[in-house]
């Protein structure tokens, strides 16, 4: 028994060079909404991330709907307080802003366990620590071409080996030209995965794509609407790339959906938007039984850490919202691979001062 | 072109006698959102509420994301803007949270055509006024036997022709000795439904319902998770009670997954929890393509003119959790039946005085 004390919320708004990709238009800050629980003497640390927008309503559910409901009850039965809080806001959940509420709680408990064990999140999840391979993602869909070879440039000086880019232009030509150059900028040796940011129809994403395989492609990222299952399934038959998903999945329910009808062949985990570490696990678990690959979706910290859970990761997103000058420890990349770090609990931890200039609430 | 003004957004916590089911729990409160848009010298109304929960995310998405979004564009334009903002909040919502908050801008932009064109909700959307038969609902799993049948003798007093029982006893000899009571009550000339708010899995739901079938039941609500479509299905096919959903899908899509598996005999609107008038639209459209039948969850206001325009209106709600105190004009109940207001608009006004006591934001 660890009793939460208290818990106690920030809001955040970091600028961010415009960018933008074919699903969610322009993005010129992100939210980043942070939790601290405190029991038992310790403090675990959690947070929330928008691409800018819903952030304040993330933070309102934490301070006035999920704060109140937790307080006084135990912090180490974290699979219980996950159910509570899920179900506490069943009648306007069932994912969307609700999911990433319960992730910021979420991973606040697991790193609180850690601190009370001692022990980094990856052991607490029952794995070893492995070194994963790290790609450059650019959110660049706005970006001339020139900007976006040397973009790819500076994943190549940071020895990544596998580089992401954004389609989803209007001229189909457009995509062809920008693939193409990057293809021949980064040579035979590194991975290339696209991502449309659900910008077709099923049908358009299939004819979109039959002009794109020929750049030996690593996977091909949210074709279409992440409602469109069936869609998806038969993205995975008709097609030789892989088909990815996971950001936009904001429960186990709907990875479930995607592992059993069998529409998607890459499944990427985002600890924040699929509502938490404990989501995230289950999405693991899902596509470890049923033999899938595993990345991640930004969240780079944790995502070392978990994906250290899973049978066959493949790749860790360095994503382009970096949150290093925020962070007392940025991750580090060495020969283009990530490991998870070794303190107690998620390693994660903000600097104060460099986050202070950004608080609103 | 009628170019948006000003949005004003208010937020309330109404007290409710405590009351309970079996998905949510206990409720002793319920929040209301309001919201004004002001464009071309008319102003339209309309609101979101929740169960006591999630309500200041609502407002915080109303006020920080969605107005800032809409200021300045055509108000007339609906469609287009019911799709900005599904779009602009995509990252976060894809239902959830963001139904609620995009519900309360849309019916206020149908409100505002109607005061435009000087007609009812109901003839803007092509159909002429019906009576509907409204039903007594409780939200009423813990009350005492005695209780359940004071309240059922309140319905029959109002002379409504139907009323709904709350199910999802731990043990279902309770469950039982509840319907059953009911049903000697009520005679054989009046309509018995049962809502089981998600309790039990697929096949828990089936056992539960075949020892409740022979008490003649008009429908079977919710009798598990939303997401578990194919057990709804399965329900469907094994059952000769008709399955009744609709309160719980946030978006269109959802519903369409519904129809397309033939997992509902009965689709209930909720103008808010759906995402807006233009949303149970779509889901009334697909229940008239399939030949289903429609009813409605709570916003009894609202649902008399969108029932209008279903092809199969078996049943109005009239919801434990009326309004009538607080509105300037409650809804009639006449002979059991309601009809759509005939003023401009969705005729729906919150009497001021009486809501203010409860503001907070």
């Amino acid at each position: 028994m660890m009793k939460i004390e208290a818990i106690e919320t920030a809001y955040y708004r970091l600028p961010l060079e415009p960018m933008g990709d074919a699903g969610h238009g322009a993005i010129d800050s992100e939210e980043i909404i942070t939790v601290k629980v405190r029991a038992g003497g310790v403090e675990g640390h959690g947070y929330a991330y928008t691409i800018g927008r819903g952030g304040r309503a993330v933070h309102a559910l934490l301070e006035h709907d999920l704060a109140p409901l937790l307080a006084g009850r135990d912090a180490t039965d974290i699979e219980a307080l996950w159910q509570l809080m899920w179900q506490r806001l069943l009648y306007v959940g069932r994912g969307g802003l609700a999911a990433f509420a319960i992730a910021a709680i979420d991973i606040a408990l697991w790193d609180l366990r850690g601190l009370r064990d001692k022990k980094p999140l990856y052991v607490l999840l029952g794995a070893r620590a492995k070194e994963i391979r790290a790609y450059g993602s650019g959110v660049d869909l706005p970006k001339p071409l020139d900007g976006l070879l040397k973009q790819t440039e500076g994943f190549l000086a940071r020895g990544l080996p596998g580089v992401k880019v954004k389609i989803g232009k209007a001229d189909p030509r457009d995509d062809e030209t920008r693939v193409a150059a990057v293809r021949k900028l980064i040579g035979d040796e590194v991975d290339l995965m696209l991502d449309a940011n659900m910008a077709w129809s099923a049908q358009e994403a299939l004819e979109r794509a039959r002009r794109l395989e020929e750049f030996n492609l690593y996977w091909y990222e949210e074709p279409t609407i992440p409602e469109d299952v069936a869609g998806h399934a038969r993205l995975v038959r008709e097609l030789s790339v892989p088909i990815a998903v996971g950001e936009s999945l904001h429960s186990p329910h709907e990875f479930q959906r995607y592992v059993d009808e069998r529409a998607a062949a890459v499944v990427q985990i985002d600890p924040v938007t699929n509502g938490g570490i404990t989501a995230s696990l289950r999405a693991l678990d899902m596509a470890n039984a049923a033999g899938l690959k595993a990345s991640s979706h930004y969240t780079d910290e944790l995502s070392a850490h978990l994906l250290c859970a899973a049978a066959n990761a493949v790749y860790l997103e360095k994503h382009a919202f970096a949150l290093d000058r925020y962070l007392e420890e940025p991750q580090r990349v060495v020969k283009g691979r990530v490991r998870p770090t070794e303190t107690p609990g998620t390693g994660m931890r903000f600097a104060e001062g460099a986050l202070a200039p950004y608080r609103i609430l």
